[in-house]
């Protein structure tokens, strides 16, 4: 079934599709490292875009996933829900100025496992067919900082 | 790359593959309904698995999607994250008892504007090649249980 994109999703329809490309990531507690990263932000025909990512060592190998939805709500606002093979759910707040999207969390939820992460931001610009990204936090007692940023292709 | 399954994850390597098939649901906020189903665990090498669902309605339109990880712990527990597009995100412990898994939520996390939803169970288990789930809750103010459950094939 070929659905339309929905009318709540028609300004943020810049994400969909499959984007590609390099990131690096450093924090206080861990060695500066690069990766690849591939993103899908898809729809469904629904108020809603579906995200998931993928990222791969320098050696290859599987480094992080993550999966999640933009929701779109009723009065307008956009909020984003993550969850982590690593035990984090995050819950946002963002706000979109053209193709720049800024999301705040106001829910970091852990498993009894993980790791302690208090607070999350994530950007997602495109321009053209460039998307970067990037992610800080403050987690395992350190304060609120970069933590990873990527530039992606569209494929 | 064709990754081995983890060790941790050969307890549960059973849910690997698609499954497809029908459920039904019921709450007494809303009436009955039915849908189908197709769920996809995944492994990407790494002590955890990956969950997609989708459901479609009676009609073919899309009705529910949500995405997760059950995820390993080092002293062997299961924990599962997951988050839907309706805003809200759900972290469990579980147990396992041969092909049974039961998953109780620890926390269940709310975007502004998300419904109430309070506390969900989910169990999940496999016999041949038949996988039934149900999902049992309390939300909007209702006592806990049952909501959802179906019967699936693998694909």
């Amino acid at each position: 079934m070929n659905l339309e994109v929905h009318p709540a999703v028609q300004p943020v329809a810049f994400l969909l599709g499959t984007w590609r490309g390099t990131g690096n990531g450093d924090y206080p507690t861990i060695e500066p490292f690069t990766y690849e990263e591939t993103v899908t932000f898809e729809h469904f025909g629904k108020p809603f875009v579906a995200y998931t990512q993928r990222t791969k060592g320098a050696d290859g190998g599987p480094l992080h996933t993550e999966t999640g939805y933009i929701r779109m709500t009723e009065d307008g606002k956009l909020e984003l829900v993550i969850s982590q093979p690593s035990g984090i759910t995050e819950i946002h707040t963002g706000t979109r100025d053209n193709s720049r999207l800024e999301f705040t969390s106001v829910t970091v939820s852990l498993s009894p496992s993980a790791k302690q992460v208090d607070r999350v931001g994530r950007v997602i610009e495109v321009v053209g067919d460039i998307m970067t990204n990037e992610l800080m936090m403050s987690a395992v007692g350190e304060p609120y900082q970069w933590h990873l940023g990527a530039t992606l292709h569209r494929t």
